[in-house]
């Protein structure tokens, strides 16, 4: 058989499976992997270098479906690849099945979890760049896009991150098939107009039919020619092509066919192809960086320093001792002090601009590759990234969240840069950690202890000084907290966390003088919380009050309401939190105006003291 | 004085004022704010059509400052309309100011708040399709755009949108000052680099000296007269322009200057020359659609309908009623059934494609012109567009979100689909509601209490078929809940929304069987909660089970759990929630999977029913 009659069959074989899985599964998207079926067939028998045998090897290339719902063309390809058995490909969608409807690390020859559009391709930079900066390995990274996804912002913050990067290691394979999920796409096959596009993003592109095997197997020969440029290779395709009952039709997404036997019939039925992936070219070793012993940042108690620069000393002695940390900043390094680590160890920190998608993005490819990277902006940007975390989630992976500037009390910059709902937002992830220490030395044990944990762990820094009030020997741990205020006689607690841990220890200050005793709980670890700790306070003091730097809603005050849920008898609880939308002021004013700081956590425990008082009378 | 000489001085004044307002206010951003005072002084002087006496005139321009940090210069420019005074502007970030660090619309010429960056031009984008498409006036849109922002995805989804719909009434005026808050931006003064991309997706490009007021006259006059495609003034400017200490430095970003006297005697002293802005051409009145009674939907109850076809309905029937209410679709309209009213009402139907962030901002840009917009995608897409529903509601905006696909029961597509954490992140936005209905009725009814209710209103629906609980006639409202089940002998509650409402009432089913009556609460309304109605349920019941179709924190759970933070005696509470990463499994599987079924809700009340028992033997 000439190459490209065997290449033709393996594209209908990969059509004939995906309709095979989607009508085995009662759902699915059969018509969109037909229309690439042919860009994969080539790609795998021609020119990807894999081992199915070993997917942790570092010499892999790396291919990721941004169409996740092309799903039943990846698992066809898993099959012709010889990787699932034609009896796990039917199990597709099914319970208990490694085949999820859009693909997940559950298998192990998908990295990352894809099916929220316009995620792959700022992944595959991340990848990209972990390949030229850091692993410095010849792994390409391919990137299967659909055209309806190209809408999405971050494929153009990753259009523009690849471009000027020059990764020439990186192939977006943008399958032009005309029609989205309602009906046709924007440009429908003006393949021009992303040729255009792609281009003025420093793009090498190329326009093919991409149901020409030939014209596919070169496009991908130029492809690798091109080692200082992205190629976007733009192929004009038919989804559902060669079924003759769905292709370019419109209403045909996202179903099984409804004569699913006719199309294999018409696709020259089952077959049982096999093709060789070639593994890479053995005897690379990826790039390691120095490493060296912790010498972690200390600060006297008693003296001041901003969390955040706690964070940013913390994480570059954490690079000169672990040579798998990596910095990415949205171009705000000076503000995060992600700027130290920038200095100290420049080859190993990524400038994203700002572009938070694409930060987020960058930092789940690159712990495909075991990188340990931390990602910092300000806290409130995380929210422009939150889908790119939520699905960091579902691709179980290993990420570190650096936000700065949190809550009202950065003062005058007003609300727009203000964290206000970080934390329910990040603790609404599943998996996640969410910590917020309110000193220097707490703030460079917990920097240290994130890159220890595995999964997506969120540090919330602050924008002022804080009064050191930890010992540098203190030890501070997930799930942990602290307590810089108890005694047997306490009336009340407060549970606190960043800024509102030194409003506490002042309000302490101010009830002591008027008997009343309180203790303080320093809630670092927001999640997991220390229940234990919470529930002892509890059950000593029988009042509580949570004050945080946040929204009342899922916070810190929602994270201590759900230990007691089933407690009983349960403590009196009372949440202060910022109620009313915050403007310009300085950062005291700001504190009070939210009713966070001393005096109004001192006026809560006294109102909780007397009521009680009175009600005993 | 020729109007070279006026307009030069303007923009000198401008800078001095903008000095000025950071030196008094210790902080801000003076640089990033006299690179476009020229800018600004000849679109003040000779082309902007607004009355600063009626700022709410439908014939006014829109002038967005999506470089919000640049309110220095807005404010400087206010002074010079005769609209602030100095000493107003000399209370620049100050408490009580309505002169913010980020402009908000406390100020009445400011119509949404700007500071998170890349939010301006989409917001614009949708004004200016307002303009065209809905009030059908001549006014136009000014966007102020920094260079830094350019690196948004965002900003990319407007210029698609913008270029596509040729929006010749949209004016981007791209501040290029080749320096971010960090250093130099990715292209610095390479204007053809941002001519390249803004031609690409379809726009007029002008590259001009943002410094030579003649070349920004006719630059306007050039936008002005492009009726079919909207113009990007490439302004080359200098960051800092006119004080030598600061011009053109790095380290000169968001501080006021350390020699503010000395750059005001360089820029030649303080001035108070007043610029009189041209009144719009009067005698236009915006277009206006039809209105009709409003003929909501109707179910029988006992048949089957999908709350998110209700939606689609309700939408359509409020469309026909009221002339305001547009739609506005990520390209999932056939899911989300907002294509009901696309076929109802094209003229008032926008196709946003897959650009949530976009969709979101177009509906903000909108409902700055009193249009009511419905934004409509799968509830797990909303975390794509979480910073400008952050952002709009700095903006004081009347916008309403309707999420489909919520939570597992969705099925086999698997988690990345489906809206898990919407709920904590939509509770966590200030002033926001939060509603999702189990059935037809309730869904149309609060379909349309939406438009009645001014703020951030977020409707959760389902993809399933559920049955029709309610009858048409019943009222559900912002706030309330229903009872579907209740008795003076009930043991326990389950306090349930949406899917889990079905789940529960089977438990009830259940329990009844075993000599537990068990009541059940609806709790469509979120955000805010019925506490009334569940206080008087844990009076009643002293039990409380909470089951949600959603994750742990910040959801429904967390709302009820606040309820009784402070109430004596606390019921007990039981949460029961999606703890787990789901993958692809049926509906059934997955809800019974996540313990969120009739079965594992029955099991959690009769747990908590032994556990007493066995307590009080």
């Amino acid at each position: 058989m000439s190459q490209g009659a065997w290449l033709y069959e393996l594209g209908q074989q990969l059509r004939v499976d995906a309709v095979r899985a989607a009508d085995a599964a009662g759902s699915g998207h059969p018509t969109s992997s037909m229309s690439a079926a042919d860009l994969m067939a080539v790609l795998a028998a021609r020119h990807l270098r894999y081992d199915f045998d070993d997917p942790h090897s570092p010499e892999n290339d790396h291919l990721v479906f941004s169409k996740g719902h092309a799903s039943p063309l990846l698992y066809a390809l898993y099959k012709a690849c010889g990787a699932v058995s034609d009896t796990e490909l039917l199990s597709y969608r099914r319970r208990g099945s490694r085949l999820e409807g859009h693909p997940t690390p559950r298998l192990p020859w998908v990295e990352v979890a894809t099916g929220s559009l316009g995620q792959g391709l700022p992944v595959g930079v991340g990848m990209a760049l972990a390949g030229m900066h850091l692993d410095r390995l010849p792994y390409r990274v391919w990137v299967l896009c659909g055209d309806s996804e190209l809408t999405e912002g971050s494929v153009w913050e990753a259009m523009e991150y690849a471009g000027d990067s020059g990764l020439g290691n990186l192939t977006a394979i943008l399958d032009i098939n005309r029609l989205g999920q309602r009906g046709p796409t924007r440009h429908g096959w003006d393949l021009d107009a992303y040729q255009r596009r792609a281009a003025a993003f420093g793009w090498n592109t190329i326009e093919i039919d991409g149901h020409d095997t030939a014209a596919i197997d070169d496009a991908y020969a130029q492809a690798e020619a091109s080692p200082e440029r992205p190629t976007a290779i733009i192929a004009r395709t038919v989804k559902g092509a060669g079924a003759s009952a769905v292709a370019n039709q419109e209403g045909a997404h996202g179903k099984p066919l409804s004569d699913a036997e006719a199309a294999i019939a018409e696709l020259g039925g089952v077959r049982d192809n096999r093709v060789t992936v070639t593994r890479p070219e053995a005897g690379h070793q990826p790039h390691s960086f120095p490493e060296g012993r912790l010498e972690l940042p200390s600060y006297d108690t008693g003296s001041q320093t901003a969390t955040r620069s706690a964070f940013g000393e913390a994480v570059t002695a954490l690079g000169h001792a672990r040579g798998d940390v990596v910095v990415l900043d949205g171009e705000v390094a000076d503000s995060t002090r992600a700027q130290y680590f920038a200095k100290a160890h420049p080859e190993r920190f990524f400038e994203c601009y700002i572009a938070e998608q694409q930060m987020v993005a960058a930092a789940v490819g690159m712990q495909v590759r075991g990188w340990v990277p931390y990602a910092a902006t300000f806290a409130a940007f995380f929210s422009r990234a939150y889908d790119f975390i939520r699905m960091a989630a579902i691709s179980r992976a290993n990420i570190k969240l650096v936000g700065s500037h949190a809550g009202v009390a950065i003062g005058q910059d007003g609300p727009s840069q203000m964290g206000l709902e970080d934390i329910a937002a990040l603790r609404a992830v599943h998996g996640s950690v969410v910590l917020h220490p309110c000193d220097g030395n707490s703030t460079a044990r917990l920097t240290a202890a994130m890159a220890d944990h595995h999964g997506i762990t969120y540090l919330r820094t602050m924008r002022a000084d804080t009064p050191v009030l930890y010992g540098p020997d203190e030890t501070f741990e997930i799930g942990g907290s602290k307590l810089p205020r108890s005694s047997d006689a306490d009336q009340a607690t407060v549970v606190s966390a960043g800024t509102t841990v030194h409003e506490a220890l002042r309000a302490a200050d101010i009830l002591e003088r008027e008997g009343i005793p309180l203790r303080v709980v320093d809630a670092y670890s927001i999640k997991p919380v220390d229940a234990a700790t919470l529930r002892r306070a509890a059950a000593d003091t029988g009042r509580i009050v949570v004050a945080e730097d946040h929204w009342p809603e899922g916070g810190l005050g929602d994270a201590v309401l759900d230990v007691f849920a089933d407690t009983r008898p349960s403590p009196r609880l009372m949440k202060l939190a910022v109620s009313s939308m915050p403007a310009s002021a300085t950062p005291d004013e700001q504190l009070a105006e939210a009713r966070i700081d001393a005096e109004s956590i001192a006026e809560a425990v006294r109102a909780m003291v007397r009521q009680e008082e009175g009600a005993s009378v």
